[in-house]
């Protein structure tokens, strides 16, 4: 079983660190082989761009979708997009890492969805949900906050953490027909003290050994949505 | 009455273009003061990181939060960060122009949050919601899809488009005390041809007339969550 771990913090002293190193070790216990993905050490390039694409499929008008699915066809990714799609594709499981900034990820992880997750390699627009081109593989978050949980909830300032979280679960990792798990928050990090943040870590190491017994997060399926959309899915871009 | 106008999208012929020229000439007829942060033609730089300070709170621990607050206080915010920010003070309404990607902004305009809403200038612990710092201020999101309308709603598969938007009209805009306005959205501009697009830019120039007589969505209040927050806030990071 391949797993790939994404982790997105400039620290790396910081507890997101910790918490990968506890992901990197118990799924190495578990018989994964675990592959890092450690954005900012890599630099990664989070602005998609004309330079993603080695090929150009309009040279006038730069639609993303339609550079995307021509550079797909004639090898024209760029490397850094193409190593991390392929070791995408190649993984069972998917760990993102990344503290909670401005209620989602940090633009650097931004990024990687954006350019990684290739029009054609992982969607098409038939091919979502269900029919989502990376369905039957497992994804999960694992973030933190600088909030306290208290602040968190149905009826709490910030809502629910589910809410906040819906845009990535629903609609990325879902939407490529990811089957997705429960995330895993660690709340209040700066604050819980050297003691608090060893209780978030075995807590987490916990919710990790869990990842293959974990109810996914229910999704919206395609087949329930078919008449209304048929049409539309026929229509052609200009 | 001055108006910043964020722009992101990587093609000057998209119809997001056009949206945004709607938002100068509307307002600027309206009688505001309009200045336009065109992010991909400044390049501006998405990734949090060090090179973003000229000052240093803790050389081994990056804690961006404390870093800017620090950098705040003794004027080293990198210039790029200061010049949006101050353009950010000055403002009395803000428009949001980008192409849903992936269910949220680019990763280009995440990294405008990322780094300019800065810790003390805009938001503080016990400044969130109606003290935030931006209290008095509206902001708009005009947003365009390539999804078909139907593909948004309540019951519909993406779910509803205020719903995928909360992150960011509650937990960036909002958590700064904006007065968050309905957004405009363009949904499924590459399939609608010339005349439905010019339909959009028509029904958007409407929305934008009617800037200041729109009701604002509803946002919780700090005051509503006192009780529960209040001793949390106490607490002091490490």
């Amino acid at each position: 079983m391949q797993a790939l771990v994404i982790y997105a913090h400039p620290d790396p002293s910081s507890f997101n660190a910790a918490m990968r190193d506890v992901t990197t070790s118990t799924l190495g216990e578990m018989g994964y082989s675990v592959q890092v993905s450690d954005l900012y050490a890599m630099g990664f390039k989070p602005t998609i761009d004309r330079d993603d694409f080695a090929t150009t499929f309009d040279a006038r008008h730069f639609n993303v979708t339609r550079e995307q699915r021509h550079a797909l066809e004639h090898r024209g990714l760029r490397d850094d997009i193409q190593r991390e799609l392929d070791a995408l594709l190649a993984a069972d499981l998917v760990v993102f890492h990344f503290p909670l900034w401005w209620f989602s990820v940090p633009a650097i992880l931004k990024g990687w969805f954006d350019r990684v997750l290739v029009s054609g390699a992982v969607y098409g627009r038939q091919y979502v949900f269900e029919r989502g081109k990376l369905a039957g593989k497992r994804a999960m978050l694992a973030v933190t906050t600088g909030g306290p949980e208290a602040a968190f909830g149905p009826t709490a300032i910030n809502g629910d953490m589910l809410d906040i979280l819906m845009p990535i679960h629903r609609g990325i990792l879902g939407f490529c027909g990811m089957t997705v798990l429960p995330p895993f928050v660690g709340y209040f990090v700066p604050y819980v003290g050297d003691g608090g943040r060893e209780k978030l870590l075995a807590a987490y190491a916990s919710h990790l050994r869990a990842v293959e017994q974990l109810a996914p997060l229910p999704m919206p399926r395609l087949a329930d949505h078919a008449e209304t959309l048929a049409p539309l899915l026929r229509t052609k871009a200009e």
